[in-house]
């Protein structure tokens, strides 16, 4: 039963949320010493503007979490304000709590440093959520979409924490701690929430008209133009460069690949929107773990060709088949964009880095693969005794994938237990997939007078 | 009565205005030595680049004032052309007068000098307008609103110097001189334009419908993600990176704030999206005088939940309030977006400036609060004899602020009476929120075969 | 006759081009020394960033290439997907090609050196078949649009490199080599395809509604917003601040101007969307050739003014004369937006050039007209003997601009004559200007339980 006091709670713990915040903002978070004055008596109290030359790059991640996914979202005709609205909503929530998350990580002194970089990382943690979002999209209440987000940026940012520093993986476009995690998380709690048998058919207002379909463009093609923002921005040296080329050629091959693989496998051979809207990216995902890594312009294209094709192929073939036989509906086929493009990511990750050697990498081995160089900090090791070699990492990129999963699907089943068992109030079949449940809508066609 | 020769008349006006533009460009400006080729004989000819690194900033703040301001006033149904099309006729008309009235306030042998500076100056004058234009939103011709502007820009652009440079008040993002000043200028001039006692109900057309409301969080968004550029773009030394930082939070805080006040206050608990696209960027606001102070985070959190709070309340009670008693109606409700947060912003900036001290400021308090620094130049003369002490400064901070109210409203009187008496043509109430009066417009639903 | 088997050999012939990038990619493209890891015995490893100093630059391009011709091609009613969607197919395809092509006439040591610039080339490139597209918009199949862009491409690739290369031109924002040369071609494959004077009547779906024509108003905006960085990506030194300096203020008064002169031609003294949307962007096309020449304040609003006004007059005669007299349909009005202004431009060039002094340009001269520098590589001598005079450089852009439309023109009819008569299927009348021949199409109102 729907009753206003349900809303009421729900909203009312997220505002205890905020102000925990708050405080916890109050008692630990710090400016670092690059926001803070330069002390009168500091010599190179002019070099300030470094700290701030990733801010290009960091706005273009803005555009993505917030307009990227916000208008990717609005395919479906009837839950605009909602793609748009809670993209907005969640996102402001999980970016303040994953600078306290990922800071309470790596606090020194007692204290969480916050800089120009934090923020970045916020963005980015923002974007898991938003992943699982779109696989639950219409089919949650916007209190249980804020709650599984504050569970599952938790969850990211132990296992980021696991895979990157622990681990020492390479994962420069997060393809696997964000996109993987992000998309498998969703993936189980959609099983969790998946429909009785006899209720699962399509949602009746589950699909898009023409106008909802070219607001959806918004959002594609500001995730494709920025992608390679997402993919460099922690890249470290010319390693960035390569990582602009890399996504930018991965893109452009997966992109004219899911046209030419939508045509050919959809009904008449025309094309679909649903294609086109979102496996033109999964170049940008399945090349983003390896991105700073020396793949080459052929290298590049030939992930994106394959990475197009699986995401059609997946639209056409394997999501239907999900619904139908396992009743695991994933709204916007994260699995498709982010799931099976991450896993590519992967593979690709353990191979190239089984090729890696001291004399192609020189200078960057130590940011890139940094568990390769000895223990003891030179570098006239490498490849010796002290530091993994390069089948030993190859080992661990696939670990740290594995690890990935387990933890994203086990914490995804634990979540959507609790949101479908706990006191939140559930959607009926009939309430999803639009938006007057959660908000004041104009009638569709107003009056003429 | 209706006559195209009142139109003619009109543009022909503003296409004078725009060759008198062209006149005072040949006479006046010159450009900046910064964009002339460097001298042959000169040495450090390479060194050019730092003179346009706030180019990204500029171009965020372009999105901003075009895309953000246009998009946000497209919720009218009938009025997206206006919204996006005024945006920019006046815009660019606009930035070009902002260039020579503020290049007359700072000339140097009698002549302007164009830089970059110039144009971000420009386009921030232009935000000044396009809030007036929001209060008014769809209440005035195109001539009304141009000619408005125009009156508006040379009132800011004197108002601004005599805050910033004679009372020396801090305003690093603009919330006094630009959100005050432009909310309170426009709601002037509305109350002059205000409907007589028996027209006072809304406009016919005055209403959202889905597609329009989408377009217009279009607007929202790219104003929510390049906020922290228009905050933090003038800011000097690492305050640029405060700046950001504190803008940041400010707004995430005010978009979680408003989402559950929203809630809680509307119809059945449901969010209304004239909140979610207005009070979710009132963090913005709210924390813009003061973006470059050490706030700390919890500083722009708090600022944040207040403005969100306020914003909401004030869209719910205070606006339906001011229309029914005052008949002063104010289409896209800038009081609540710009108006109180400024005041707000303003009040913070009084009490941070209370608190300032050499110690914490250390090297920026000269560009941050020059006044506090002695006239002889020394910084060890600081809270001494020759500078201001803090409490001064606080004082200085809440002068500044009401001489841009007492401006603003003074100017929006003496302008609105103008556009009201003057031989401007007014609309008809059944003319008001719609494109048709001034726009060809196509068939609503064309025909289908 | 549709057949499904003309859809698929089509689509077939795109995927094999993919192929042949993929290998061309693998035989000739290696990262450029700037993308490579820096050697460790090398000391000045840490000065990697200056070689992506142009990456925002970069990114605003792609914003316009994706974004602004994507949605500024939406304004057909029933042909928003093919709009959004074959920008995207397109680019994404040319970019790849232009990175093979710029490169083999640039190759050293038989290896494509790949670096951001190639990229920042291949998005310029992109442009050149998107305006064409403008002209052909809904008369062509996606097959006959991406076959048509690879040979111009390639043709527009040669072009440039006669134009700048050998012939030392200036072209600063590319209006001759990009604007003309797109527009040109694409009117010339217009003219080859143009229907039987049977047919000549518009399109029954060949205009815009409501929504489509605001949609197309985000397409306007950002390119005008971002068209600085267009036309200053490639200017040296202290250029690229004139360049954005200049275009701004074209932009601004041909937008002010195309207002003005569009109400006043307008039936009953209305403003036209079409107008809004393209002439207001003509004062960058205009201004693109000499953009980073000293051309003033005054001369850059001028142009602007000239422009403009020049744009809104082709709309409103031009075009429907060229329609009625010569069976030329250009449905986006290029000749208006990216052709006249072009032509504007070059004749703009010229009189700059003959002005060009050593006192002037100083040490720009180098970068700007490198043919007025002597062969010596001496700067003493400019002016002299061995460079070439200012009137001779005049002449030179006239040179230029002819051979541009010579070889535009040219390789337009016979691309246009293997479009009609090889074996491509043509689109009938009928299915011009709309979607669902090659696109999956929602009901245009789904029915409403």
């Amino acid at each position: 039963m729907h009753t206003p006091a349900s809303k009421v709670s729900g909203y009312v713990v997220l505002m205890i949320v905020q102000i925990v915040f708050l405080v916890l903002f109050w008692l630990f978070v710090r400016y670092d010493k690059s926001a803070l004055p330069a002390r009168l008596d500091n010599e190179d109290a002019g070099s300030a503007n470094e700290h701030v030359s990733k801010y290009p790059q960091f706005q273009d991640i803005q555009v993505m979490i917030f307009i990227g996914f916000g208008f990717l979202m609005t395919f479906l005709r009837k839950y605009g304000y909602s793609a748009t609205g809670y993209t907005l909503f969640l996102a402001a929530l999980v970016v303040q709590w994953a600078v306290l998350m990922k800071g309470f990580l790596h606090m020194e002194g007692g204290k969480i440093s916050l800089s120009l970089e934090s923020i970045i990382d916020a963005d980015i943690a923002a974007a898991v959520p938003l992943i699982s979002m779109g696989a639950l999209l219409g089919r949650t209440t916007p209190i249980q979409l804020l709650c599984m987000s504050i569970i599952e940026v938790a969850l990211f940012a132990a296992n980021e924490y696991l895979a990157l520093n622990i681990l020492s993986i390479c994962d420069c476009g997060g393809s696997i701690t964000v996109h993987a995690f992000g998309a498998y998380f969703g993936l189980a709690v959609a099983m969790m929430l998946r429909p009785s048998s006899d209720q699962n058919e399509a949602g009746k207002h589950e699909g898009p008209n023409y106008t909802s379909d070219i607001f959806a463009m918004i959002g594609t093609t500001f995730l494709w133009v920025y992608w390679p923002s997402f993919n460099s921005v922690l890249a470290a040296g010319n390693g960035g460069e390569r990582a602009i080329l890399n996504t930018f050629l991965s893109l452009a091959a997966a992109t004219v690949t899911s046209f030419v693989v939508s045509a050919l496998v959809s009904h008449e051979n025309k094309l679909d929107m649903v294609h086109v809207q979102n496996s033109t990216l999964a170049g940008g995902v399945a090349v983003g773990t390896v991105c700073n890594l020396l793949l080459g312009a052929h290298g590049a294209v030939l992930i994106g060709i394959i990475a197009g094709t699986v995401s059609v192929l997946g639209y056409r073939y394997l999501t239907p088949w999900l619904t139908s036989n396992l009743r695991l509906h994933d709204t916007c086929g994260v699995h498709n964009l982010h799931g099976m493009p991450a896993l590519i990511s992967a593979i690709a990750s353990a191979i190239y880095a089984s090729l890696v050697t001291m004399d192609n990498y020189q200078s960057e081995l130590q940011d890139i693969f940094p568990a390769m160089v000895g223990n003891n900090g030179t570098t006239t090791k490498i490849m010796g005794g002290l530091g993994r070699n390069a089948s030993s990492q190859a080992g661990y990129q696939l670990f740290g994938i594995a690890l990935t999963l387990i933890i994203a699907i086990g914490g995804g089943i634990l979540t959507g237990a609790a949101l479908k068992y706990a006191s939140f109030r559930n959607l009926q079949k009939d309430e999803q997939h639009q938006d007057e449940q959660y908000w004041e809508v104009p009638a569709l066609e107003p009056k003429e007078e």
